[in-house]
């Protein structure tokens, strides 16, 4: 805590805002300002066990991981409303639907917590979500604060949409206050069930005056949230029922306060197998005391991630992402992937950039992935749920994660672990990698590169290799950079006739890669089933590529003057004003030989989107060869420091998957699809391994900044193998670097044993 | 029409009406004057291709069935706004969210359309809805008369919901103005797309001076339907957009009348494979005449099912039913199954029941149909979309369905029909039918009753005939109804030996019936695989089922002493306040060896709600017994006369398929399954065939009443074989039955070659 203290305050006190609000570093936080921005604000809110979203004003979504079963908690609207009991005036603090003149409103996006403070006629409301560390459960606290000076003579009501039903059959349902614990309790249990856990359960901390389980009572058959019939009557009308598509929790409570006085409200949603055993959690948790050790214990993890990397950043919206909220990112990829499934390509690819934070839950989530690797070496598309549509690239992943964890960690140990595949055996985890890195090296077309089967990193390109002869460079290039990882390993562990193999046949697929893989003077990005060229000259649309390009200086394919070529042609035909399109010109015409991309709007997705995580794999490729100006204007041009990219409406404090390319005729720049997406944590990893240029490396913390022009100078923090490294940056023209003022040899600094902390000084 | 004109004259005036509405028997409308009743009433329109819901605003889903799939066309709110332009004061005359003081509400329900009528402020508005009689298509339009003598200056907004998205893909589809129709098109054309029919289009016949195509831009990303921000702003916004969850086709036109003016605006949506073929449908149908033109071919082809059976009935409101109403929602049934998919149980049964209405539909319907029977004689449980679970009583129900076409008919040449086999071959209709009442004779069990296997008529029986042990003495008593029915059209056509191998078989299943599928004096439902008895005294829950009993009466299994007793066992244990519950007690802890029943909600559908479908089967079972007095009193429970189903809040004008059952905690007597239900049908046929007793015989006409004790006379008129049978009924006592005049013998009214109507008198 010292360090970091001392971290904190080194950094500079510039921050970023804008029309919708501004960060706040000191509490982590991003302040929204404007309660109706023109579009939602979203924040995640996770544990290991439950993940749950909320926008400015808390409404949105959770679920809970039971096994490969997602489980619904609640959805759509939580809300609090205030009624005065004598006029029966009526509002809602979080959500204001009259847009009545709030003397505040602050939408606090914080690290597992979403907080929503509103001041009207001097009456302070705080409602504020998290999900709890372990169990299936969402918490909410409803804090009310008079400032005014009077006497208040109101009801508290609060309101949110259980998602009991578990199938189409709301026969199965029903939905009635409990006696045990008495709460409100939302069965629905079902002949041969997908998820035991089949109930679930609202619990009160101060119990309720009245309460209300569907959206026909307390809506009103035709009322709205806006004007519920429910808080506009006397009371609610406490009645259970059955057979329904939208159930409700909603429950009133009185709120009478003195001047000045303060009251809180906790409520908890959870799930379990039974009345008793949900009822028994809920009721455990909807506690203020809960509520507030749980925050705590929020902010104390998240603090630890704080530490690892923090850096003085000369770019104020950088730093906070940097610091904070790109760990935050990547560290739900790593745990709930996409939410709607955990792509092994995906969770592989978050792990990897999450080792730093948290080595042991990073080898956990090694261990658990790795399970879901075939026998064969390849890996499944998806799991929890599984999608098993054969995509071939899965395997490609799993080194670059091994070496990060590896490199982090050195836990060798983990090599050595056994896990399962999928379809029966298993090997140790240094097996599966080396099988997966196999099976791609022996699984060749026609023309010498990897078959592309169902499809790679490119999903929609899903109709090209399904007769298996298409072939994939780009899939080519990330098997050779995976087999290098590997080799690397390998030899590490003296394991050298198998890492010369592995290398030779990773030289002769190079030597295929650029003998049949380019075109035009670059690198095309397949061969369809039928030999067509898909992302060369000669195709008919998609006649460049980003991904390809950027691979082959990632996997350090063909000679310098090649990539630095074919980088420049990607300025020459993908920059847009928002960063760069993952290929151009974009499909407008439906091709069964290509797949899903074709048949999307110009400009959605992979068809010419400007899809971020090819932004940040053409980022990391920037830095490898050097080139820190374009880099950093690349990392600028998709974060709101673009004036376009603020726009579009997007999050300050999250990356978003795409934005609408350049030709798409409707909403080109618009940035739908925030937080979900590989991109954070490469985009992390460019910043601080390519950028800042510190890097994990077997034999110590390697620091090789490739900085834009417009930085002299920079400070940045790294704990690494329990060492704080507290390095300083100065532009002089000549690479220098020197451990606690002795100069070294090379660019990795020797392990620093039995120190806490030392300085670096780096010239550059 | 001559004909049916002197009938209606001749039907009391009274009327059935409650505080929600009343029927307007002259116009064949349901008139509803409450705009906000306890819940919805819904309206159904449709034509072969396409189907529509429509509530009291107008609001509801419409669908296109295209082969076997299912397309949607619009969903949810369908809403006219006008606009002052000066003043800027905003209302909906067909939804009126605001309750503003109407001068005037009215709801026309009619066979085919549905028709809002509101006046407000001197202006009348009509929203009309309707659905062609061919087509994907559906058809709007809206009309506005100044009634105060006043000059308007207003803008008229039209917005509804297209069901854009095929898929999960919203990067597919996109919507703006078309330029080649002027309309608003909303392409989404996929990889591998499930139908062809990829564009939805929407066309003004006057055009639009703006326009709308997503809800974010009509509503506002924090509006609402009742509080447009797109409808307050100065104009839409007029531009086009993808990759959205929700599209909105919306426009604005200029609405300027003078004193007493009119005008008409006509909408249409439609599906296509292009925007082409999309547009030029849709356009070709948004036209003011078109809507009148189609609103008379409905009228016409309904009033051509008026006449077929038509009767004075001393109860307004089965007066209403029986005359149009139950017709109509039949029909429904006969072509959309259960609109989420067709059951062929369902669909045979509508059918039988919509012979006398459209003999050549019935025809083709039957056909269609039976090609969803596999060859060995058991058939899908549904289909379009198609459902594969092992359900065992498809084939009982061909043989009432053969035999009610080929009595109202007389054409026999549809037995040679060639009808293919769902899994290949193909055969007769007639080999159709006696191969499938083959297979259920010999697919007995260890009781040598019928197995249940995958369920039966109780579709969520579905836990205990999976291991093919269980055994459905339900499906025994339908196999013996099924063989007498296939066996007299055999005897018809001369095929005794085949007539007698098939009652042979049948007699000795009968006998199996009666000594194994008895217990404490009535008919258990099954045996589960385990040989326990499901519907017995030793069941612990489900101890007594209604089916059975009725259709041991139905079915004339056991002698007429044995047939009463059981029946009035159905009245000591299954009566309730609306009507009989299909089971009792209901199962309250989920069972495996049952299935889903067991889980369902006390009350809740076959799990002892009152279903109506069974009461139905009740009532036919009454009048086989004689019982008029409780037929009739059964009949009269479940429908709006009686003040607990009126209270539910069901339409008066249909038929819901089930009450929740007395012992639901939450809901009990709530009605909230409409329509959808083959309730209908069999109620009719109750009301025709069994009450007033008019049933098409091979030979002839058989009338053979079973009056309550109330009704005294009666009048009934039937159009049979191209004769009008005017059928007076009077109560003397004594079973008289005349033909102009002249007694005849027996009960059937011998064929009236020649003649265009004929005067019955019936004493009885």
């Amino acid at each position: 805590m010292k360090e970091s203290a001392r971290g904190k305050a080194a950094v500079g006190k510039e921050r970023y805002s804008d029309a919708r609000g501004y960060f706040d570093d000191d509490l982590c936080e991003f302040v929204i300002t404007d309660m109706f921005p023109k579009r939602p604000l979203v924040n995640y809110l996770w544990s290991e066990d439950a993940v749950a979203d909320a926008d400015q004003f808390g409404f949105g979504k959770s679920l809970a991981g039971i096994g490969s079963f997602r489980r619904g908690l609640d959805c759509g609207e939580r809300l609090v409303y205030i009624k005065d009991r004598k006029s029966g005036e009526l509002y809602s603090p979080n959500r204001n639907y009259g847009r009545l003149p709030f003397e505040q409103f602050r939408c606090h996006v914080g690290l597992g917590y979403q907080k929503i403070v509103s001041v009207y006629n001097g009456l302070k409301v705080t409602f504020t979500l998290l999900v709890p560390d372990a169990g299936y459960a969402v918490l909410y606290l409803a804090e009310a604060e008079e400032l005014a000076g009077k006497e208040r003579d109101l009801d508290l009501y609060f309101a949110l949409r259980p998602q009991a039903n578990l199938t189409v059959h709301t026969s199965y349902g029903s939905a009635d206050r409990d006696k045990e614990f008495g709460g409100l309790c939302y069965p629905h249990f079902s002949y041969q069930a997908e998820t035991d856990y089949g109930c679930l359960y609202f619990a009160s901390e101060h119990g309720f005056t009245s309460y209300c389980v569907s959206k026909g009572d307390f809506c009103g058959t035709y009322g709205s949230w806006e004007h519920p019939d429910g808080v506009a009557a006397q009371a609610l009308p406490s009645r259970g029922t059955t057979f329904e598509d939208d159930y409700v929790a909603a429950v009133s409570l009185p709120l009478r306060l003195g001047p000045r006085e303060q009251k809180s409200f906790a409520f908890a949603l959870a799930a379990g197998r039974s009345a008793a055993e949900s009822g028994a959690l809920a009721s455990s948790l909807a506690k203020t005391s809960v509520f507030y050790s749980q925050l705590a214990l929020q902010k104390e993890k998240n603090a630890s991630y704080q530490r690892v990397f923090r850096a003085e950043i000369p770019d104020p919206l950088l730093r906070s992402l940097g610091n904070t909220w790109l760990k935050r990112q990547l560290s739900l990829g790593k745990t709930w992937g996409r939410i709607y499934g955990k792509g092994f390509r995906d969770v592989m690819q978050d792990i990897a950039a999450f080792v730093s934070l948290d080595i042991p839950l990073a080898r956990t989530r090694i261990l658990y992935t790795l399970a879901k690797q075939y026998g064969n070496g390849n890996t499944i598309r998806m799991f929890e749920p599984d999608l098993l549509l054969p995509y071939n690239d899965g395997a490609a992943w799993i080194p670059a994660t091994i070496s990060a964890f590896l490199k982090e960690s050195g836990d060798f140990g983990i090599l050595e672990e056994i896990v399962p595949y999928l379809d029966g055996g298993e090997d140790s985890v240094l097996g599966h990698m080396v099988r997966g890195v196999e099976y791609l090296l022996g699984d060749l077309g026609s023309h010498g590169l990897v078959l592309l089967r169902g499809g790679d990193w490119n999903d929609s390109l899903n109709g090209a290799g399904n007769l298996n002869k298409g072939e994939s460079v780009w899939l080519s290039l990330a098997t050779v950079k995976a087999a290098k990882e590997c080799a690397e390993i390998l030899e590490k562990l003296g394991k050298k006739e198998e890492k010369e193999r592995i290398l030779g046949l990773a030289g002769r697929l190079s030597e295929n890669i650029l003998i049949k893989g380019m075109s035009g003077g670059h690198f095309i990005y397949a061969y369809d089933d039928w030999g067509g060229v898909i992302g060369g000259e000669e195709s008919e649309e998609g006649k460049f590529y980003l991904n390809p390009q950027t691979w082959a200086v990632l996997a350090d394919v063909g000679d310098r003057d090649t990539q630095n070529a074919v980088m420049d042609l990607v300025e020459e035909k993908l920059k847009c004003a928002f960063g760069y399109e993952l290929c151009a010109p974009p499909y407008t015409k439906g091709s069964d030989r290509l797949g899903r991309v074709s048949y999307f709007v110009p400009g959605m997705v992979e068809n010419a989107s400007v899809y971020v995580h090819g932004v940040a794999f053409k980022i990391a490729a920037d830095c490898r060869l050097g080139r820190g100006d374009l880099a950093f204007d690349t990392l600028r041009s998709v974060l709101c420091t673009n004036p376009k990219v603020q726009a579009s409406g997007v999050e300050p404090y999250a990356v978003t998957n795409m934005f609408i390319g350049p030709d798409n005729p409707y909403r080109a720049g618009d940035a739908p699809m925030s937080w979900v997406t590989g991109s954070a944590g490469w985009l992390y990893r460019d910043l601080t391994e390519e950028i800042f240029g510190i890097k994990a490396e077997f034999d110590g913390l390697r620091i090789s900044p490739v900085f834009p022009s417009c930085w002299n100078e920079a400070y940045a923090e790294r704990i690494f193998r329990g060492v704080l490294y507290k390095i300083s940056y100065r532009r002089t023209g000549r690479r220098r670097i020197a451990v606690e003022g002795s100069e070294i040899q090379g660019d990795i600094l020797p392990p620093q044993t039995g120190k806490d902390s030392v300085a670096v000084t780096v010239e550059y």
